[in-house]
């Protein structure tokens, strides 16, 4: 990363001095949860870390006015509570953690706040944190996925159903390209709860109806997906359009506006301004 | 609806006997927010109310162990907070109602949960309490949308862009079928926000980057469609649409397992039953 | 109902212009609780429900600004937690849900809210809520019961001695009038504590030492009273009765000043006026 | 008091030693609040201090296993909170305070635990928490009020209209005979709101409709009543009426079982024994 | 103690006017706890009711304007939780109360605000009060010990090696000193740990290392140190050096700033002022 | 760090084999706040990271069985909060962030679990968290600090009285020896409160009264120290000093005992052994 666009790098002061309305700050938000006996407990932490200094310093390069944050280590991740290792926040102090650092950049300077979110799990207690920082702070907030999808390399498709969701062969294969020292492909096993694809309505996501899960409800492995599929090369071409869709979005939010383009007024009615630090 | 599938209308004893393993009870959710000047504060509601009584009704009259419970009328409708009429409760206050309410549906011997959702901005906290609830009591939880998009009914598609997600065409058909003397359209105006369907990445849903928003960040009508092009007849499609896909979800929901059809262990290993009542 | 006097079936807009200093908003508060083999879980919700509106209605036509709110469904009913069907919020959220709305409609524009309460166990939880409400938002709160005493139409006494609170002959009368379809008198049995009753002290009101009491303290059923006393005819009065109290209520209500009449100053030193709607 | 009722006199092991199944536990609560110019901020809980100290140690002597706690100082004043010197819990601190202290008493071995309460703002959220302590511990809980009324010595009425309900004529005598020292009749005045004894529905208690107020709402002096009518004589009536009701309390609750005389059944289905402490 | 310097003992209005901005509040905290077989429960109380009564006495015979409130009888006990007759509250519990007790001395007009505080388990939460109560209301805070060292009178050492902070020979001495009738000496035993003494990092103060702790972690008598040591006349001592301290201290803290004698801007940049009384 | 002593590095199921009843787990405590402008915001977790990470190296080089977990990046800094750049969560985030990642330690099969803590206003908040997760958790708990005094190299005194708590000499240091890219010594200034060292009974520490602060209490630099005395090798020394104590805490931690030295038991009665994870 080029120096400098690490905001907690900087002094207080330099910080201030930094940051402005036209600032984009970044919150990467990781996990330490099981991912299977072939993945590290940081996993998501990885990815989230590693396309949000890159995504950065790339959008700099090209003239957004990007920061990035510690990336959020600990997050909701109570879906794997089960597993001895995973290290969760109950929903409650997800969410105050959340708005606490969202009152935080505010007070700042910054105008908007994106979380850029390697844990599945964390998706929908981010969504309830977009408004709440939104309504309580002013600042205009943005959710970003670390990882995308992206064809295989060799043309061929995943054999995982679209159900390749933790664990799989995306998050196997990026952790493959970025940190190969911490996965053992030997202990890797297909998990794809097959029938789940034949649901008509229910599913992860992309059908209507949604569902409550803990991951040890589609078997012991607390793995979804079929991690044996995972190449090294894959992982460099998921990392590559993770961090471009990553870049690209930091741009079109440093120049959104719900109103349009060329509108300048910081909120609507329903905002009070920022909130008195307290 | 046919009798006895109003849950609360039953005794105590009647519901306890009433309810079992197979059983699926369904909680609608409504809200009572501002939904711009042609429809009443109620608009989520009645679809709640409405759609989720017919779909148990049919549900029921086809072999499904279905009963509803009575519809929640507040909800969490912060982004309408600016507007006069909304009544919203916070994040907090709404996670406990629904975390208190499955407690009390898993001491009452069902295993099943539905919120059958009449309100956009309850969809992220609901997708915290699905998971919530599962972890706490056991339960199988689900969230299944109560409107559907349908194709208008003379074959033309809607001019919204994909926008109309707020007192605009949809709703309003709803309304002008269901309640159609709740409905002004002598007031009703188009607020459809073009520029963000020209937004690359950013949007409401379908785009890969979300944000916080209020509803008068797009302009003071806190509107987001276009309530001109409803019609009746649209509306008794998305109706039809809607109760239809209700049933199918109580049906699909009825005999899903996670481990597959024919599976019947109760939870995995991080569920420990249902929490003592307290 | 008269139209227009239900709150939620007007648009924000005109909900806001509804709205004024003088006006009087009733939240109806139920309950979703056992209430024995022979009244159905909705008893206090059906009772606060039918009373409200036509309370309002009533009073809207002798000229009191008067308004009424969707019924909130699920309460304080930890008493019956013991019992399947009830389903009962914690103190803790009953609170926070009453002082999330109370802030909803004081950010309308109202200035007096109205619980018009069904459920005997939110008698105590309301009584907090209607200082912390009025400390908050400046409202001015009051609490009028959905039902109250009348002489049995034969003009012969009960025989519950005063302790027929819960199932007993008057909320059984009351259904019988309201909803007969959803009453069992068949299994309707005789639970009077008659020792309380020759208690010198302790008892449920009108004595001086209250207790902390669960429904099932009396005994299995969870019935406190005289159920097989109940006629639809006693239950017409009582329900005349007690329209007529919340007519009479509402009237007083519309023109109260601490101070007394012809005063119009807001409020003390005490209050802050309406919070930030946050 | 004789050595030995005060509880928190004895020793840890002493205490466990002294309680049982039989033992009445008295919590005094007291306030710290403004009650106008002539009255100290002490002076509720110099009253529900001096009253449970004398009840205990009279219902001891006449064979009651009554122990009393320290006074709890600090309560939910909030009605006051406008004024100077009120020291005040808010309704969330006050109902986990005890419930904490309700946990308490039951791990130590009691069974009943008596709230003798000297301050009105507490009836309402002791009314909470005398289920809520039930519920969570298994005790059971009772509310004694630590003044009671009592006929002026001359035998001539009281001029207050009943609504000498703070700083009164009451509790000013109270304080004239327990501690005439802190008294300053010099500065008394009658602040008698006689609208509301007009009010034919609208009161403080005895009448059917309930109203939230703060105590500056009837006026500057934050008193409600005629101390200028108090006198040491009267004060010692009520005193003496105050004791003599709590001790027939404290004999009845010693006795009391909500099934009747001779049951020894610790609780209904509902309790689930004293919780763990946590 | 001089009449007038129990602020509680003095009217509202006569509180606001005895208040200013010179004005030293003293809020004493003790504890109702298990301290062995040989000390009352009250013991932290007792020690913290009388240095604080005694020194704001002496104090304000020099001339500080200093005050002191009713002690606050219940606070953090847990690490005695295990013990039948601990009243504790939770952390939580414990530091609301705090805070709402600051901010209700920051609106009646003071600025210091100070915990004498006889109780071990209260210095961790109250560190974090300080903190809370200084950022929330703007009052400057500070934290006095009830009890300090002292050399034994007859010159020889304790042989406690330091280890004594609950129920040994100080706290047994002090309450021989200031109450020999809730003594019972014949139940005293030893219970030093004597291998902490020879750890080299880890211990109670004074070495880098703290630790979390119970007060049965060290054997089942919840004593740390020797009372069998105790002696009134030790006792004498280590009260006269406990008010010394608490008299210099409350006169330095009359005149203290942060940034140094003279200076009487009110707070820095990070406090808001008083926050609103809600 | 040798390979493996990071415990997120492992997978779930490794980890779970990893931790036993002899491990050591260590959660550095880091911050994201203001250090003046010569230091970066990140410099507490800079110093907690390195010295966990050397740390935990060392001790298990030595045989002692210890892991580190992620850094808590975002901590509780509120006394920095009025100064741009700070990122602090509330105490109450914080106690909850920390007490959750306890249960999911104790989960996870460890019994001893270290704060090593870089940041001074964690130090009362983590007091309060080191009983509340042993009490909640049945984990033994240890507080280390990540900076400790050493002699300057030089062997001169330090010119600071003592009072060099934020961004002075001492972090100063540290952050030339571990990362100087980030210290700009340029804008270095003296902030020492030398009135403060002449107090004879407030202070920071060592002194019998501590008070609540704010870092622009002292002045608008919030900075407490003489940062322009800083230099690489005394930075080197106070690291060694530092990873020197850390190394001999754990390994005095993995064999302590509050009944001594060669007890087994895992706790007291006080303690219920770990939590259900919920």
């Amino acid at each position: 990363m080029s120096a400098g666009r690490r905001l907690a790098e900087l002094s207080g002061p330099a910080a201030a001095a930094a940051l402005g309305p036209g600032s984009v700050v970044v919150l990467p938000t990781g996990a330490v949860e099981h991912h299977g006996p072939h993945l590290p407990l940081l996993t998501d932490q990885i990815m989230a870390d590693r396309v949000a200094a890159e995504a950065v310093d790339r959008a700099a390069a090209a003239g957004v006015d990007a920061w990035v944050l510690p990336t959020l280590a600990y997050t909701k991740s109570d879906e794997h509570a089960w597993a001895p290792g995973t290290m969760w926040l109950r929903a409650e102090t997800f969410l105050q953690t959340v708005v606490d650092l969202g009152r935080s950049v505010a007070a700042a300077g910054a105008e908007r706040l994106v979380f850029l979110n390697g844990h599945g799990g964390n998706v929908a207690p981010l969504g309830v944190a977009l408004r709440e920082v939104r309504r309580l702070t002013g600042l205009r907030t943005f959710l970003v996925p670390a990882l995308v999808a992206a064809p295989p390399p060799d043309g061929e498709g995943l054999d995982e159903l679209g159900l390749g969701i933790h664990g799989g062969a995306a998050e196997t294969s990026m952790l493959l390209h970025l940190r190969p020292d911490l996965v053992d492909l030997s202990t890797a096993e297909r998990w794809v709860p097959e029938h789940l694809a034949a649901s008509e309505l229910i599913g992860f996501h992309g059908k209507p109806v949604t569902f409550g899960w803990l991951s040890d409800d589609f078997g012991p492995a607390g793995v979804l997906g079929d991690p044996t599929q995972a190449t090294a090369a894959y992982g460099a071409r998921l990392y590559e359009a993770s961090v471009a869709l990553a870049v690209a979005a930091l741009t079109e939010i440093a120049a959104f506006h719900p109103l349009g383009p060329g509108h300048t007024v910081a909120g609507g009615a329903g905002v009070a301004g920022p909130v008195e630090v307290r």
